[in-house]
């Protein structure tokens, strides 16, 4: 699989001057530091790079095709891909099997080539392989859905959806402020697959967590094998599962999605965590590796600027079934001292009155630090808004901390739109959680608690 | 009650040159139009304003005291509001019956000078109001909490939670771009609650839909029979639900949150909608009063340019109880014409394949113009990327198009940071409600399909 990722040169037949022939170009050109071969015989040059009107006129050797000709055309190219001992081939072009008969015909064609001739095949109908950190586009993708919206992150995604590579991943850097890593878009995946993609990326040194989005597991018990063995989360939003959802799967990858419930029953016991929508996957994802390694008990320590909060946070707690913690003495002493005097010590600890006495940051630094002593408390739920005194807490000192004291924290974090935008980045820089909706952030810690009796029972013999 | 909202002049007992009682003085400025007289023995003037040294000492009537002096004070300047014929008063500082036996003296107390003065008293231990298309801000919350981030709406909030009326409308307003009416923060709730101001905001022409935080309902049948014959959609997050949340609920707001269980008997069949968390509640509040009227069969079209997000919607519509509508045979047609010869026409309507051929909002004005004219469907449900051509649909022509045809508009909305929020305020001056998430946007517009029915069954006899 790496050659898909890290190719030394790659060949673009159908490169083009317009439409996703010219944005495969600008894509790579953008961060791809390899060699890079337009194919078209229409172009002598586009966007500066020497144009082949043929594989075969292509000079030296071609790690990786990627092919966007109209379907019909792809079997032909594939032959000059053996012929030219291409042995990773990336079809994007669309009308495959995903349009019927004829269409599977054409896509059977190419396998049948493929696997003679020792190719392995992404795709067809897919957008390819964005990676964020490593600045490769390989997707005909137009170039401003990320460009000045690149955020770096561990998380990877394996989706049978174009958009999930594209509009979407640009909403989830450019707009919440969430890091990614690979995407993998494997549309039709004839060959390469969520079980290839799953492996390596395990195996990835740069990926913590993976979160799929696949409308049929053709190979669910071998999916499922292979998540069992993951040392890394896995979230996995299954697409089809309604009568209309799996019709639509039909036409939109052929991806015949099957009994549900059968499939529930094979993936059931091999620790993967189940998403209903794209923002909760990612969401999810980024919980599971930052906190999956939190104590099931997940005694919770709620401090809050808000009584209704944490008088929320608690009823949320309870319907996820999460405990909240109850304070040591030493911990409600030293609570008091900080509070006004008829203020009782409570979980949740609503710090507003002692706010108004010591102000902002300084409460909660105080309040923070107390708290982190508590060997009665695993999590550190904070309540807090960004901006309104231009000052912030410093997440680095306490992420350092609060390893030092063996205890998770994560934020729910409300305000204006750049405040806020700025701690997310910057609770994302430091390894800390931060989520913009109390039942989200609650939903999550809720999944991260439960994730460890999760892989702990699927190594049980079954 | 209009007298709370709508004094002529207010008098601020415990004005200050900082804290709270600063900010109160500047909150006034910044948009009340009636006579604002400061009131405290050590300044002579603030911000400019003449100040008084006793209410005594005020020239001319006062519709509305607000006080912020601590409570053992309060009883004094409330017997000093009856000598000077104050009938309205706000009581924003803390220290009653939610610090214990001592404060609850306090607050009887000044409820029995009330009683016998024709007082109506707000509060105790709340943030007042604030009125946002009225830019009254009877409140002691920082200045910089709204500055720059009002967005007027006709969505009101009734709470019981100063943070509701502070932070997270600042949030809801500055961060996600949805507008806000008036925000009665309630504390205590000695004499003023929930019920009168539900009442009150069931008859303001500037209010459609309320939305209450609500820690205990005293008067719980009350407020179920107002709700009842309430034209206007009632949205309810009750805190307290759990045991630790109870217990929390008793010392924020000395609610006693009491049996869940009889009160959702009393509140059964009164119509409420029901919130679990506080963005979801205003997303509710505000998907009622654009859809309330929605057939509950609800058949859906679903406009996207994802695949993927077309089958998730038919998942999470099936799960809600939604129905993915069957095009009629003439959409059906009309559609074929706007995609590739090799694409089957289907609900939900992946137009990816079309704006390939035909650019993307020239393909979204033709199959939104084929479907609004499809009498087998209800609502369009719209999956929209903002912003990476620069150029939006005409979001006031689609909605009188979709009006005229009698049906419903819902977005999905994917994108860049700033894209997203010009559409979302765009898409709000029109009428049209957009979600941020696939999940809550159809979570909302169930609620909406379930609203009709839901308010027709509480008019059969009990």
């Amino acid at each position: 699989m790496d050659l898909f990722f890290h190719p030394s040169s790659i060949a673009v037949v159908g490169a083009s001057t317009r439409k996703g022939g010219y944005h495969l170009i600008r894509n790579l050109l953008f961060g791809y530091r390899g060699a890079i071969f337009p194919v078209n015989p229409r172009y002598s040059t586009i966007e500066g790079l020497p144009c082949f009107p043929s594989l075969e006129a292509v000079p030296g050797a071609v790690d990786l095709a990627i092919i966007l000709v109209p379907a019909p055309a792809v079997p032909a190219v594939l032959e000059a891909c053996a012929r030219k001992k291409i042995r990773r081939v990336m079809i994007e072009s669309a009308g495959f099997a995903e349009v019927g008969e004829t269409g599977r015909a054409i896509q059977d064609h190419c396998l049948e080539i493929a696997r003679r001739s020792d190719i392995r095949i992404w795709g067809p109908n897919c957008m390819g392989i964005v990676d964020i950190p490593g600045r490769h586009f390989f997707t005909f993708m137009l170039p401003n859905v990320y460009e000045n919206a690149i955020i770096p992150g561990r998380i990877s995604l394996i989706v049978q959806s174009g958009m999930l590579s594209a509009a979407f991943i640009a909403d989830v850097m450019g707009n919440q402020g969430i890091g990614i890593g690979k995407v993998c878009s494997i549309g039709n995946k004839a060959d390469v697959d969520e079980c290839d993609l799953l492996r390596y990326l395990l195996e990835d040194a740069e990926t913590d967590a993976v979160a799929l989005y696949i409308e049929s597991f053709p190979r669910g018990r071998l999916f499922a094998n292979i998540a069992r063995s993951a040392s890394k989360p896995v979230v996995v939003l299954k697409g089809g599962k309604s009568s209309a959802g799996a019709r639509a799967a039909m036409s939109h990858t052929s991806s015949l999605a099957g009994n549900s419930r059968l499939l529930d029953g094979v993936l059931e016991g091999s620790g993967i965590i189940h998403a209903y929508d794209f923002h909760q996957m990612v969401d999810l994802a980024r919980a599971l590796s930052a906190n999956g390694d939190l104590a099931p008990e997940c005694r919770t320590a709620i401090l809050t600027f808000s009584g209704g909060a944490g008088i929320v946070s608690c009823d949320l707690m309870e319907k996820h079934g999460l405990k909240v913690a109850q304070l040591s003495e030493a911990t409600r002493e030293a609570l008091a001292d900080l509070f006004p005097e008829w203020m009782p010590v409570a979980n949740p600890i609503d710090l507003y009155p002692a706010i108004e006495l010591h102000g902002r940051l300084s409460t909660y630094d105080r309040a923070i630090s107390i708290v982190l002593k508590d060997r009665n408390v695993d999590v550190l739920f904070i309540h807090y808004v960004s901006g309104f005194d231009g000052k912030s807490l410093d997440l680095s000192a306490l992420k350092k901390r609060a390893d030092e004291h063996g205890k998770k924290v994560i934020f729910w974090n409300l305000g204006h739109r750049e405040p806020t935008m700025t701690f997310q980045l910057q609770a994302q820089a430091d390894g800390i959680e931060s989520y913009g909706e109390l039942s989200r952030a609650v939903e999550c810690l809720a999944a991260a608690a439960r994730y460890r009796e999760k892989k702990h029972r699927k190594r049980l013999p079954s």
